[in-house]
């Protein structure tokens, strides 16, 4: 039976992509009490990667808040694997970390990780409600535009 | 009635800002269990940005360790709002994460962030000593010279 | 008695270095329930400061990897101080924050970290499988090439 999330997902037209698996030693999700915490979500679709280049620079702010919700349908993607594909569990987003790849004078972090952010809102309305960091990174790994990390607490 | 915080803030005659309200579709902190998550706070003092460049380039080091002071009154304030006004509730500063923007060759990012390990340890005293990262960000969100998160364990 | 946890290192041949004073007004570890946070370890080796320059400039992926594993000796360093000496009492290391200092067209971030990553796996075996993030910083305290921080969980 699909669960209430799952409907709202439907209802908005929104995929989730496959999780992707960890790109090194460690993992995608540790659970620690009623914590997950996801690992920093590259905009990978399916196994392609997307946004490879600077926002500002190679990307538009608008295709840099893509980037940002890609991210974020990956660590939605990656919570739903481990919960054993119940997003109903899902009790608050309680952090996003956001790190944009982008010119050292650019200024528009929080625009482009309100892509990542706004997604959150959409799928899991008040529960979505997070805190965050939006900062920029001098580079990130495989060239990509925009890295995400998170925290969800679950039930 | 003022608590012992309060009555500590007026000794040292250190003024809290109004807390900014979130740049975007996320919140400035979130409660879980008995920890507060406090978003990035930038140098906002009473809805004015101040330090708007760069450490070591626009900044002197003092001017640097004012912004990462004015961040971290942000985040005491921030923490004061989410605690219905009593800062005697704090229990312990966990962590702070500290973002200096910077040429890429800076590397006084340490006394940079003591700026606002300073203030912790000013007004909470053994409360106040936390965890902390302290590095350089390739860019900040509006330009500003420092961004500092936070988590506060409170009762 | 020596631990579990010691005995492996000694069998792996690995040497722990003496866990580094904080560099400012901050503390190295803070327990929170069952969880330590570890402030950002640079690649400090008993007192001296190894890896001063930039990946993928000054030093190649491998010498970032041994920077990385180097941050990570720290933290295992770290924690086991803040257990009295007691290894076997971590559960898992939960969280993994890897900041590697490179120009902003780098991409190897990934298999720099997994040098910090790699570490935790020989010691902890399945307790060390950590969620993570790998970035790019714009700069590093002191100038160094990796800064990794840490959440730990023990018993």
């Amino acid at each position: 039976m699909a669960g209430e999330i799952d409907a709202r997902l439907e209802k908005l037209g929104i995929t989730l992509p496959e999780p992707p698996a960890a790109a090194g030693a460690y993992t995608q999700v540790v659970p620690v009490g009623d914590l997950l915490y996801v690992s920093g979500q590259v905009p990978f679709w399916n196994g392609d990667l997307k946004f490879v280049g600077k926002v500002g620079e190679d990307f538009s702010l608008e295709e840099g808040q893509q980037a940002a919700r890609t991210c974020a349908l990956n660590i939605v993607a990656q919570v739903k694997r481990a919960l054993d594909g119940d997003l109903d569990r899902v009790v608050r987003i309680v952090k996003l970390g956001g790190f944009v790849n982008c010119p050292t004078d650019y200024k528009e972090h929080p625009k482009v990780i309100n892509g990542a952010s706004d997604l959150m809102g959409e799928i899991f309305e008040e529960k979505g409600r997070h805190s965050r960091f939006a900062v920029g990174a001098g580079s990130l790994p495989l060239g990509v535009a925009v890295e995400v990390e998170a925290i969800v607490q679950v039930r």
